[in-house]
């Protein structure tokens, strides 16, 4: 197999330290490739970059005709959340109102994302629960999606349970292709991750951005959950992301969202363009590096939107004592 | 320039998620080139996996001589420690040798990397000074070469120093070529660090191993060093650690290094091999994993060896609530 791309790259002092190869897709809801590099058709891992498909079956499901989610609750189900109090608050009131409780959500428990909110747990003596889980919020639409099924939750992660498959169908309705048991794995929230080609992830996007090929029940709501999350950017992600501080600049129009692993997809959707991006090593700060080069080569940024994806696509690297040493960079065809 | 072969991989239940690319050389004395995969000309820069190398400027400045360097001293010079107790001790007790303190150190201040020794710290009250720094060993004795050099130590860090070109003069004498300013950067601890290839670095290793071509006091130094880092391996890296690890079980006869960004360094003493690593992406896990699968395949393991190898190369990937999901472990040439 040939070799992707270097897509970022890290310097130090006057010398290349790092190269991070990668492939891209921009793309319309047609298939059409706008733009691409590497091999677009290796299947990959979406991890959480699409959070906001899994969350169409709460319209499938019809699980929102019964719990009228609100838009913040919306944009949780799209989150990897910081576990900071808005996100934690507000997937506890979602479980409060579906008459559940922390005890259901079966993602498992990790300590905060957000540095001072992890401290404030620490410094207050607390353990983190399953509602620090960056996942929470995905797992609690989830967890509505079983009861307007009205199947058993427990157990609602596996990969054979009502609850995944009506998650799996989703995904399969707007990427267009079927997704297989033969490149399948567990994700860190115990949920099933299926890999599909980057082409087919970015189609999605455009899809759900547009709606088109979509019933209007599953456009309408793949409209809801992008308006959601684009209103709600800080839910999405946390404070001080790249993810919250791109579509809080870009006020609607880019809906984008972080996957573990190097992935990063999503729309530009005054465009009806859809994309999905993949490091080959999964390192996390360079998916984003090429991530911005991305958006700057392909959203006509205007001048704050601008400002925010230069300063995420280049990134300074410094020494211990704050000396600024080197820069990760866009590169190749992202530079 | 054409990629480098995939050393190291993550697999996600039944398909890969992950790829890690890099190039390795296994070399002797005399240049010779036992193994090799990718590009071993392109210069890297080896970042800490070198701290030997520069300690040997402790010889080259008869600072020896003058401060008579205990071996656990010539181990921590060695050393990326992890901030534990014997690490902050030994490195005080030398200061204190040297009639220096804390303050003449500049490599600057970070938490220990050893989890309990920060958590103890910051337990405490306490915050971390540059004694703490995984490099304090290694700024302790380029102290000691400015002090037998007579120099004032200020600013022992910058490249046109007295200090800093005696290093550097050891490390053109072990590798056998001359190191350049056009490809030169400021490494984590504010000391410079120049780019080389790795084929050279993996020369100076067996250089060092066999003392082959060098003036009979640096021989002797460098048996010293190597000596003191298999005898003290915990004074070398820390708790758990994969270079720790592998020392202790090889009992002398493999001298092993890490270094940032992906690097791995080291010697197959009994060999009179050297050998260098570099993971294309600086991932330092992966580093590992391929650096295991070179030792498997180069180093004819005993029974302890190989478990301790087996279990650093393939390293499982689990969910938040624990359960096995993938691996990581050696690819291609080092599969």
């Amino acid at each position: 197999m040939d070799a992707n791309p270097v897509l970022a790259e890290t310097t130090r002092g006057n010398w290349i330290e790092n190269r991070h190869r990668g492939a891209f897709a921009v793309v319309d809801a047609n298939g059409t490739v706008i733009a691409s590099a590497g091999d677009i058709d290796f299947p990959i891992f979406p991890r959480s970059a699409i959070k906001s498909m899994q969350a169409l079956a709460i319209f499938g499901s019809d699980a929102i005709g019964e719990f009228h989610h609100s838009p913040q609750e919306l944009a949780l189900a799209c989150a990897s959340h910081h576990g900071e109090e808005p996100h934690v608050e507000g997937v506890a009131h979602l479980l409060e109102r579906l008459g559940l409780s922390v005890d259901d959500l079966e993602c498992g428990a990790h300590p905060p994302t957000n540095p001072a909110a992890r401290d404030a747990l620490r410094q207050a003596g607390l353990k983190p629960t399953a509602l620090h889980n960056n996942c929470s919020g995905k797992h609690g639409g989830m967890l509505s999606v079983g009861l307007a099924m009205g199947v058993a939750t427990k157990g609602y992660v596996e990969r054979e349970h009502a609850v995944q498959r009506a998650v799996r169908e989703a995904i399969e309705m707007v990427i267009g292709e079927p997704l297989s048991e033969e490149r399948c794995g567990t994700d860190g929230c115990s949920i099933p991750t299926f890999a599909a080609p980057l082409r087919a992830f970015a189609r999605g996007f455009a899809v759900m951005a547009t709606g088109r090929g979509l019933p209007p029940d599953m456009a309408a709501g793949a409209r809801q959950l992008f308006d959601a999350a684009t209103q709600y950017p800080l839910l999405v992600a946390g404070t001080g992301h790249a993810d919250t501080r791109i579509m809080s600049a870009f006020g609607g129009r880019v809906m984008q969202k972080i996957g573990a692993e190097g992935v990063q997809c999503g729309a530009i959707r005054d465009k009806g363009w859809g994309y999905a991006l993949k490091c080959d090593d999964g390192n996390m700060a360079a998916s984003q590096s090429m991530l911005a080069g991305l958006l700057l080569n392909y959203s006509d940024p205007e001048a704050d939107e601008l400002a925010v994806l230069q300063s995420i696509a280049n990134r300074p690297i410094n020494s211990v004592r704050g000396a600024q040493v080197g820069w990760l960079r866009p590169a190749g065809p992202l530079a």
